[in-house]
């Protein structure tokens, strides 16, 4: 979920002009709204309406779980119009949007999560990025494929910390009047966590570098650094928690906020199981070595 | 952790009469304090003082994390004496005992965590279960048992609730007009939770035979439960997360408090690590057949 | 793949009384004939055709990977017909009947793996098991939820020798100039075995009351056996292999052979796929309890 | 274990004249003899003995497993010696020096595995390599480091071969009338044979630019590229086992030799427990981010 990916690559120069210096000076704060209560894993069901009207669009409809959407200024938003899905980069603060902060996530507590209700939202026509029907399959593509490098770099960042909480508590908890870090089966949990710090950190940076020289293969590179990046963060979480012991489990310890946040990343962006099947569709697609 | 047994076992006839009847009848709770700041894995690191006075002990220490230590009647307290490790069944509303709340406990909230402090406590001479230097081999040695066992079972209740969540929520939940449970990796995910609740409810009901037969192997049975039971739950908190999507993360919803139940079951009663060390012990003992 | 518990449950009186007392005091052996080399996991696409006759069915096709196909005197075959799949006991030493052994096959290289062929063999009408059309879910259900049964049982049987050998070697292999069973580490790896061990045990026995008592769920009971049981003998294989070491990769060492015939009972009987499908569907279906 | 790098590193100017064009143009073919019969992962426990005489040293002992052995012509030998350990580079045509080869190995068949046995050979002083006491500290390890990265390398391949012939096989293979590779479970095989693949592909690079950049946390990358491409061979190995179902249990078929050689991986160059140790120390020891 990386709108300003989606706009540089199909938005029109107007609104090029209009959003990305701000977004990218950070003036101006970017929100994704795919999903709705009956649209996980499958995108194509989306049921907001966008309705054509001269020179402008009438967006209805209500989205869930937005990253950022506490504080976003512009939002794109997937709808569906009888020409196909259509991606629109709306104004947040319009009339006819209402947002309602998740003040209940277990995950991401900080990342201004909200659900989000359109009601007839006048959209100007050049807010629109691509073409109809081209919602899904590129605009939100690109923003997924950026959106996936995000997460994967995150999961990175949640796998070294992890794994650095787990090495300073295995340094300095003594049982048996010496640091815990002296038995085999601490250093072996400390040693995956590493191994798994390790690789999301690979994986992240060749997903973006695939992403810098436009590779052909960066949307598969994106996906697979997410998914891996995810199962190893969430390995990390688990050495950690297990190296800590009863300590993980007192709320207010830094490790606990991480436990939620890396398992959460095994399920946004692409389960798993969209993974999985995403990337083993790939391969078989793949011919000779192009399948890396 | 569980302190009757211990009784049974290892204490006076007076004691028993005392305090047998009400706890089998539930009119008398009992909480076992083996675990201090300085000693979790490592027992035997227990730095809580008695101290011999004529007819009876003088109590001195800090326990923690002690499991329904707010509102036990009656406390199996294992503290270091000259003669080594000794166990005490303390009145929990006598002087000198102070008992604060674990309040911030993101694992098993609902079960009256409390902190314990022991500031010169008299206890009585009688009070004494098994007899100085067997507190920890023979006295905690019987409540561990008994209490890897009830772990274990709460592990089995844990995860086939885990499995049941996952299960109706695949029948009821539709993606792409169908309900996910009709996706092979969803199935899988079933699939693995009902492997593990089943290998749970089998393990802990062979460790139960094995007690109530007080069987050579018992301990060992229990402690195999514990761990294989234990992991058995948190896989299957893992897949019914998996399953669940973005709905496992409202706080609230049912299996969130199930996630952090099972994890910590990994913890207490012997960490993973403690009983791979254990088992694989007992194994290189053991000759012929014993090592079932 | 039991044979015998189909003609049991399905064979007519007169098959019953020609067969039964041979098979049960092992004086005649039988072989079940499925799988073909374009039908594996896909009973349903058998291309092997029995033909109706006067008094008698004409049997032409080609079934692969017969277990005891060797020494078979009886082979339960299924065939399509019009009227859908049929099960035939036929006599493996008859006309127009040839078998091929199996000299290639890396895993269970004493069990008399043959391919047989069947070219215009004549089978008498009593040696119809079941009727026609109720030969892949009746009658080879039966024999594949007790072949399931006795495969779990041998993989309980596999992972057991593979624990036994692991702890032996840890026991008597020295480095360092003490035992490596010394170390945490090979610890961990035989506690890891002897759970597996465990495992498999429990839910073969489990599996069998469940067909002895004819429980309603014996069939989700005996796949449920062979899906832990073969998934645990694999892991106490990999165990044991890591213990061993390089030892482990000597031709002859008896651990190199319970490698490979741990790991085919993964593949055999329905592969971990299958049954993770048939698991999950049955969960699926399942109400209340039932899904134990 | 790369005798050559050693002699880089640390041989004399005359002994790397006189073999390192040779072996770096390939005419010249070199060993590494390390591991005894009683000396495994223990390498200090090694009881070659190099006695100290005039102008030369005189060696004795018996090396098991020496990749290469039966081809070599050169063998980088580590003894005792009263000093500590000593590395040196023994012709292996000369008197005294007796090779037989493995021919019962199960990995790595075609690697012309030898054990060597040395009966009062005698070494000329200039084959010392590095100085006596630094055979294991400095010389076999530089061995190994180059080692360890020749062996991730290699486990890198074995993962991607592995994964062509599982996509190849889900490609072609039918089953009810469609390609395997349709089925969910299937393609997450595939993708986790693919996800393997990758991160082997990515470690085992990121090690070699750290050798490549004589980078200080070298060996540490080397030791971590080993492990984690080890254990990402294996992986795919099984994933590719699993889609071929009955095909891959047929010696000869390509996916056979690759299961046992990715297998031996998690064994050679140090065990997956010794990596463990090794890498969880290192992460202990490291200060801030060098613990990469
Ligand atoms: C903290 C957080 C932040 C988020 N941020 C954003 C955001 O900024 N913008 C946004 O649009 N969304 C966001 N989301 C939503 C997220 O993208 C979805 O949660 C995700 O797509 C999964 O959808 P779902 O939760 O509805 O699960 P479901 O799709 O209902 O999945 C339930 C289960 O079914 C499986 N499943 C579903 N379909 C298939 C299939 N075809 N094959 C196999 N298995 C299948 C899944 O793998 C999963 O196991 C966020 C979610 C969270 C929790
Ligand atoms: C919810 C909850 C309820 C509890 N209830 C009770 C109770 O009723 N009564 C009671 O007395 N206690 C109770 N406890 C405490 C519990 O028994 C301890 O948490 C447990 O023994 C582990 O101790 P620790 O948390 O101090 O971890 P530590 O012992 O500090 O362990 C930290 C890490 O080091 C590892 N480690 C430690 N020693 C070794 C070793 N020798 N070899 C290898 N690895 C080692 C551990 O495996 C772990 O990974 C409870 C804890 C919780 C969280
Ligand atoms: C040692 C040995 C002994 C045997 N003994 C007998 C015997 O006595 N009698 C007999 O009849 N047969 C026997 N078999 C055959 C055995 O039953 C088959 O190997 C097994 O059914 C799998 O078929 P396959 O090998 O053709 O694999 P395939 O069916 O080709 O499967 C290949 C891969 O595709 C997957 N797959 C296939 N279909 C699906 C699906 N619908 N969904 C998801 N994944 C799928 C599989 O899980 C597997 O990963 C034996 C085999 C061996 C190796
Ligand atoms: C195909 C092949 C090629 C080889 N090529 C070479 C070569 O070219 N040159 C050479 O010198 N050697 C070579 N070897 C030998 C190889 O390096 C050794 O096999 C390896 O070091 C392990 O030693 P081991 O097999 O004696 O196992 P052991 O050391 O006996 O280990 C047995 C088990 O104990 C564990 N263990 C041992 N010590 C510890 C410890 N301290 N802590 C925790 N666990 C421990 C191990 O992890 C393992 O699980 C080769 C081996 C093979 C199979």
């Amino acid at each position: 979920m990386d709108p300003a990916a989606a706009v540089v690559r199909w938005g029109s120069a107007g609104l090029r002009d209009r959003v990305l210096p701000g977004l990218s000076d950070g003036s101006l704060l970017a929100g994704f709204c795919l999903t709705e209560p009956e649209a996980g894993s499958d995108a194509a069901s989306v049921r907001s309406q966008a309705t054509a009207r001269t020179g402008s669009w009438l967006l209805d409809g209500a989205k869930v779980w937005v990253t950022g959407g506490r504080w976003a200024d512009v939002l794109l938003v997937i709808a569906a119009t009888a020409e196909g899905p259509l991606a629109l980069l709306v104004e947040a603060g319009g009339d006819g949007v209402r947002r309602e902060p998740v003040e209940d996530s277990l995950a991401m507590p900080g990342a201004g999560l909200a659900d989000i209700a359109f009601d007839r939202v006048e959209v100007p026509a050049d807010a629109v990025v691509g073409r109809p029907g081209m919602g899904l399959s590129h605009v939100a593509g690109v923003a997924l494929a950026n959106g996936r490098l995000t997460v994967a770099a995150g999961c990175a960042g949640l796998a070294r910390t992890c794994r650095d909480h787990a090495v300073a508590h295995a340094r300095s908890r003594r049982q048996d009047s010496r640091p815990i870090g002296d038995h085999q089966l601490v250093r072996r949990l400390l040693a995956r966590a590493g191994v798994a710090s390790n690789s999301a950190d690979l994986v992240y940076r060749w997903a973006a570098a695939g992403l810098d020289e436009r590779a052909d293969d960066a949307g598969h590179r994106a996906i697979l650094a997410k998914y891996t990046a995810a199962r190893a963060a969430d390995e990390a979480a688990d050495c950690a928690t297990q190296v800590l012991g009863s300590a993980a489990f007192r709320a207010g310890h830094p490790v606990t906020a991480l436990v939620a946040d890396a398992r959460v990343m095994r399920i946004i962006e692409g389960t798993d199981e969209i993974c999985e099947s995403v990337i083993g569709e790939t391969l078989l697609r793949s011919r000779g070595d192009s399948g890396r």
